[in-house]
This record gives structure tokens, C-alpha cells and sequence, in this order.
């Protein structure tokens, strides 16, 4: 039988060097959770449909991968559905379990169920792939990994200061200089929307406010208009048009316009006090900014919302967001358990470590060093050293065949690996090793313990 | 909206002690395999169905979870097999893509979709996750790790060697003392077949063997001929009946009983070669021993056979697995590529671990330390310690809320957290830090080098 190799589309293999940086940067992730005293959780790839659908809109029930049943699937199929070939209908009949989707629903799901195991405030995060039957396009495929961290269970806005450290505790620990770390609060946008006089524009309107740097005050105006918001309305919000200053400046002009809305003032005080604490106690190598037209989620936030953008010069889109919100578990019985979290993109990092040659070169070391092979009575003497070096953690590898030098050296080349160690009967009769430095050419004859030495 | 929270059978939440737990054996795995030269892979959790299906036997085809495709499957499906009701017919018209059912089929498809960019021998190991819709029972999942190491593109038997150190240094390396590693050869099995005469009763003969702890000699020989093994064919080879002694003495059997196979002959050379070699370099903790009735995926495997058992006492099956193959990307068009490769298991390995109380204590090791919350003035105090200890790698929490200070100390005792730190308005003045330990109740207020020292 033969097959033509592939996979399917919006999916990857990952060579061992692509392996490498993907674990270089989930580890920094994985550490710094750690150091805020996240734990690690997992939940099962699939879940069952009916935990995962209605949960992420129209679009997203589309867009869940939904696993067929086993065994004779159609035999519990509803007639109706299979002649009139309704593929929607028909797939609760004959699907039971679908791939997750993000890693915030199942985790809501978790909580409720193993609710009574839980010390709240439950600190957890989790470095999992998810699935979407997405049009694949460049930087968009169909599995990619989330790197979330949330907490549950207090309203403290302490978290959020914290979340805000970790951010940039993460990108400093990757090296990754000047990372905006944007903030809003959805209380912000609902006084707007309240001063504007009209909740369901204030997606149009962000929208549009979005766009002043490219299209210009009278531009957005013009298509906020055409989108049906009053001219009164927008002139109230007219200081939103030259939003700028430093954090302090901007929280003042939203403390002034949102006057009259209750709701924007909370959220004034919100980020007053997170903006504040940060500033006091200090960032590393990341910037604050305040930006009212960030509004991701907007269902689904309550309060601080947060995006973080690539350093200035990196054309990419957000490599991190997040937010507050507060009713996660209702949607499985359990009310009134408070959340916040942050959620790290490890494609987009990645691709801005490579395109600022951010990644360190002990990133794809492998070997230290690969004994050449001169038949199986040298390899025996080879051996005894190999294995005396791995038993100190010293990463060596053994060419398997006796075939031409010439070979085994192209092989050590291309593997990129550092030294060749040669072992034949000379070698075997004073006890020593011959190491080649694959880069200098260089070559000395050494005892096994300055073989150690050299290659530790 | 109201669900009530569960996940599908067969499939886990793991908790964080659990977490913990698995990534410790895992990252001990992956660091021997490193140190013996092994790169990681890592390919998509579903594969084209035409990738898998067909590879694993008739049985495997329907252990494979199957992803229905997205939108209007039904609108390519067969008329027929919905009048039908044909649901194995109708699989592939409504479903491209599949669960990967093991590692190895997507390692043999990664070999021949990236040969040109592959350095042969190719030493990969790969950890993930495979899915099977088996019936899930204790100890068996439909979502579960393994955990692989191969070398494709040599037949040289020093990697059969490698493979046996790498075995006994992973089980080492978690303390896990005395398992054997049980080797045979698929030629010896095959010159068993030709010596008994029937190649067809080789695996009622082999079944039959295995049983002669439990049913004796007369009860094996029964089972045998009652399968239609010949008494004569039996007689030929009555050494297997008491088929003790060391190594040594058994492949010296071995090799009298099969003088008249050149298979074989083959294969006890092939054994000598290995177990000579490891008993000569020497084991650690574990025990190689040759069993002849070992034939796990006898239509797989064409030399070697290795399984591990766990050490006497702990009932429960192997706990790895694994052999050489002589042809396994043939199936995808890439003739005469030789393989052979290890497998661990991952969840049997975790039981075997917990039931011998072998996990480490620092593996459940959450926050060093928590500081209380006393208010916000207080807090801001606290935060510039912590930061600064979580800049020096320390693991260190706040608690969120300045809640009762009894509901505090539950929470860090619950999370079984060493100390908490107090900070109140005497600590502040005297720019000290009360650390309480939480084991023996002792409280000492320290300055911040003090305190660093004694959480680092």
C-alpha cells in the first residue's frame, strides 16, 4: 500500500529545533506562573458537546471540531435529518464529544466539578493545544497551544496588579524589551456607551475610535455617524478624539467625561488603582498604556481588560490578552465565582523571538559530542566512556555503524554538533580519547577525565 | 443556562498534585532521552484518515476516533449509505481527518513527508498524547501519553544496546529498582515456527508457553495440541519446557534447539550480540532477562522484541515496550529504512511510582511562602518583596483579599504552603518581615536578606 504523506491542513509537524523553542518559551511561561504560585492543570482534549456548544457564539459552535461516535453511529440517527440531509441537526444525533475549543470553558467546568476539591482563591493555569476548524491563513492554524493563567474566586484588584507584573516578568525573562501591555475596563466602555446614550452602538463606536490614527478624527467621525450614532452623542465624547498624556492624564479626562455614569466611575477607580500600584512598584522592561477602544470579549469581560502588543517596529498582532470576569461558572450552575486571567500567544511570540533573533543559541544545542564508530571492540571501549558521561547529565551520542569516516563526520556536521571523539587502537592502548573540534579542526588526545571536563 | 459538569468516560482532569506528579516522570524520560542523543518531534493530534486507517488491523480501524468535517458534511455523502443507514460506508464520505491512534504511524508518515530535511539515522523521541475508543476499564484510557524513542535508518545492534542502557537509566533515574527488561527476537520465534513445523501456530504456541507458571507443562502441552500442534513438533522442542538459567545458558539452548534454522541462528546471534554487550557495560538497578515467549506485535517487529516488567511484587503488566522493525515507512512509499525504538508508560509507570511511595517530596511542592493581606498600605509594602524574591526565582503568593486573618491561615495550610508572612504596621516602621512557620507554629521577624535566605 502506498500513501502520499501529509497532514491536514492548518496543522503542523514541529522539527526538533522548532521543538526546542517552543519549550524555551513555554518554560519561561511555565516558570514565571509557577513563581506566582499558579498550578498546573489539564483537562481532557474532547470534552462532551453539550460542556462546549452554545458556549462561544454561532460562529464558534461552527468552528468546534465534532468527533462522530464510535461503532454504528447512525443507527440511533434521526430518519428525518438523514433524508433531508440536514447536516446541523443531524450531528447531535450522531456526535456526543467534540474537541475543545479554548481552555477558559473547560477550565469553568472544572472548577464547577471538582468544586468541593478546590482552596478558593484557585490560582491555576494551563499549557494545553485547542482546535478550530478555522480557514487556515499565515499565523492561523487549526491546533495551536493557549498559555492561560487565571484566578478564581476573589474580586481583589490585586490580581490584576499581579497579572500585569507577570506579563512582563514573562516577556523580560525572554528578553523581549518594550512590550505595551494595554489596559481598559469594561465599566469604562459602558459609561461611554452611557454617556453616548446607546449600549448597542458601542461596538460600532470602539470600532470606529479604533481607526483615528489611520483615518483620521473627521474619518471616524464620518463612519460613526453612518453607523447611526447621534452627533450630540459624539460631541460629548469628544476628548476620547485626543486621548493622550500619560496614564494619570488619561484616567483625569475619564474620570471628567464619565461624571454623570456611575458604572464609569467604578471603573475609573479600577484602573486608577491597578495603574497606579504598577507604576509604584515598577515595571521591568514593559510599558502601561491605557487604551479605551480595547475591547475584546466585550460579553464576556466585567472589568479590567488587557492586551499586550509586540515591541514598536514588529508588524504582529497581540501576544497576549486578557481580562476580569465574573459569572465564568454560571454557565455550569456555580454563581458568583469572580475571575481573572491572562493568556499568553506562543505562535506570535515565537515568530517575534525569531524575527528579533531573540532566541538564545544553547536553544538548539544537542549532543555535546558524538564518538565515532571504528568497529564494535573500539565502540566497547567508546561505550564505557559514553556511559560514564551520561551518568553525569552530559548529553553524547554514538555514530551506530562502522561505515566511512568521511560519512560519520558530514553526519556530526550537519547535527551540528561540537566535538567528535575518535577512539581507535592507539587511543584504546593509552587509555585516552582523541576529540576533534568540529569548528576549529582542531584535535588533542585526552584522558577521560579531561574529557569530561571539556564536554561539561 | 444550566449543565451539568462532566467530561466523557475514558478521559481525565488531572488535578495540580497530579500535574506535578506526571511532568516529573515526563521530564525525566525526556532528559535521558536527550542524553543519549534523542531530538523531539511533535506532529498533529489528527492526521489525514487515509495516514492511519488501515495500519492498525481491522480492530485498530475502529478504535480510531474520527473528526467529522465541518459544515455541510452531508452534502458530499452517498445517497446509498444514508438510505442505507451504512455507517462504516458512510465514515469516509463524511469524516477526513482522525485522532492519531499512536506515535508511531505519525512518526513513520513525519520520516517520508520530511526525509529530504532529515539526517539519517535519525534519532527522534516524541511525548504526546494518543486517543483510542477503546472500552475505557481500570487503568485503560481513551486519551492517554506515550511516550517514544526511535532510531530510524541503521541496523546496527548498538542501538538495541543503547535502547536496553536508556531503559535501565530512565528507571534509575526515578528510583524504580529492580525491573526487568525482558528481551527476545523475532527470528528466534520464527525459527520456533519453522522447528515445530507450522509458521500459522506460532502465536497459539507462544500463548500456550506463557501459561506454564499458572498450568504446568501437562496443562501447556494440552492447550498445544488441543490447537493442533503436533506431539512430535512439541517433543522437538521440549528444552523451552524448562527454559531456566542465565541468559547465557538460555540463548546456548536456543541456539542447540534452532542448529537447523538459519533464521534462527540468525537471531541468536543477534541476542548474544546485545546481551553480551549490556552485561559486559553493566546494568544499574534493573534486570535484563531473555524470555522467549515475549512476542508483542509479532507481525510488527522483525529482530528484537523488549518488554518491561515492573519489579516482583507490584502486580501489574509492562510498564514499556518496544523492538525493531525493519520496514515501517515502506507503508508510505520509503522502502528499506530500518527502525527500532522504546516506548514507556507513562500512567503504569505513575501507578507503580505512587504504589511504591517513590515520588519525591519536593514534587508536590507549591508556594514557598504567602503573604498575608493586611490591607492595601500593607499590601503595597509586601509587593515590593515579593517581586523582588520572585525576581530571584522564589515561588511566593499573595493572598488577594484582606479577609480575616483565621481564613488566610486556613487557605495557606489547605495548600499546604510552609509560612506566611505578616506585615502590619510594626513590620513596616522596623522595615522587617514576621515569617510564621506553619509546620511547627515558630514566628521571627527578619529583615528582607533574612528573609530571602531562609525561602531560597
Amino acid at each position: 500500500m502506498m500513501a502520499k504523506p501529509g497532514i491536514p491542513k492548518g496543522t503542523r509537524d514541529f522539527s526538533p529545533i522548532e521543538v526546542a523553542k517552543r519549550q524555551y518559551i513555554i518554560q519561561i511561561i511555565k516558570s514565571n506562573f509557577e513563581k506566582y504560585g499558579f498550578q498546573p492543570i489539564e483537562t481532557p482534549s474532547f470534552e462532551n458537546s453539550d460542556t462546549l456548544m452554545g458556549k462561544y457564539g454561532e460562529e464558534g459552535d461552527r468552528l468546534i471540531f465534532k468527533i462522530l461516535n464510535s461503532g454504528d453511529y447512525l443507527a440511533k440517527a434521526d430518519e428525518k435529518h438523514l433524508t433531508d440531509r440536514n447536516s446541523q441537526k443531524l450531528t447531535a444525533h450522531i456526535s456526543e464529544k467534540a474537541l475543545r475549543y479554548d481552555l477558559t470553558v473547560p477550565f469553568a467546568r472544572y472548577v464547577v466539578q471538582h468544586q468541593n476539591e478546590i482552596e478558593f482563591p484557585f490560582k491555576r493555569y494551563q499549557i494545553q493545544p485547542v482546535w478550530r476548524a478555522d480557514r487556515p491563513q499565515k499565523g492561523r492554524f487549526r491546533e495551536f497551544y493557549q498559555c492561560d493563567a487565571d484566578v478564581v474566586g476573589s474580586t481583589s484588584l490585586w490580581q490584576e496588579v499581579e497579572l500585569v507584573q507577570l506579563y512582563d516578568g514573562v516577556f523580560s525573562a525572554l528578553g523581549l524589551k518594550g512590550v505595551t501591555i494595554k489596559i481598559n475596563n469594561r465599566k469604562i466602555l459602558s459609561g461611554i456607551a452611557e454617556v453616548i446614550g446607546a449600549s448597542d452602538k458601542l461596538i460600532d463606536f470602539t470600532v470606529a475610535l479604533d481607526k483615528l490614527d489611520k483615518i483620521g478624527e473627521d474619518g471616524v467621525k464620518k463612519e460613526m455617524i453612518e453607523k447611526g450614532i447621534a452627533e450630540a452623542a459624539i460631541a460629548k465624547v469628544q476628548p476620547l478624539f485626543n486621548f493622550t498624556g500619560t496614564i494619570s492624564e488619561k484616567i483625569e479626562k475619564l474620570s471628567v467625561l464619565l461624571a454623570e455614569s456611575e458604572e464609569g466611575q467604578k471603573g475609573v477607580e479600577e484602573l486608577r488603582f491597578i495603574c497606579e500600584t504598577v507604576t509604584e512598584l515598577g515595571m521591568n522592561d514593559s510599558i502601561l498604556d491605557l487604551d479605551v477602544t480595547l475591547a475584546r470579549g466585550l460579553n464576556y469581560y466585567t472589568g479590567a481588560i488587557f492586551e499586550v502588543a509586540p515591541p514598536a517596529g514588529v508588524a504582529m498582532g497581540s501576544i497576549g490578552g486578557g481580562g476580569r470576569y465574573d459569572d465564568l461558572t454560571g454557565i455550569f450552575g456555580l454563581k458568583n465565582v469572580s475571575g481573572v486571567g491572562i493568556s499568553f500567544g506562543l505562535d506570535r511570540i515565537y515568530l517575534v523571538l525569531e524575527e528579533l533573533g531573540l532566541f538564545p543559541e544553547t536553544v538548539s544545542e544537542t549532543s555535546k559530542a558524538i564518538f565515532l564508530n571504528f568497529g564494535n571492540k573500539e565502540t566497547l571501549y567508546a561505550m564505557n566512556a559514553i556511559k560514564k558521561l551520561r551518568a553525569q547529565g552530559i548529553k553524547v551520542e554514538l555514530y551506530p555503524d562502522a561505515v566511512k569516516l568521511g560519512k560519520q563526520f558530514q553526519y556530526a556536521d550537519k547535527r551540528t554538533i561540537a566535538y567528535a571523539v575518535i577512539v581507535g587502537d592507539q587511543e584504546m592502548n593509552d587509555q585516552k580519547y582523541t576529540v576533534k573540534n568540529l569548528h576549529t579542526g582542531e584535535q588533542q588526545a585526552l584522558d577521560f577525565t579531561a574529557l569530561q571536563d571539556l564536554l561539561e
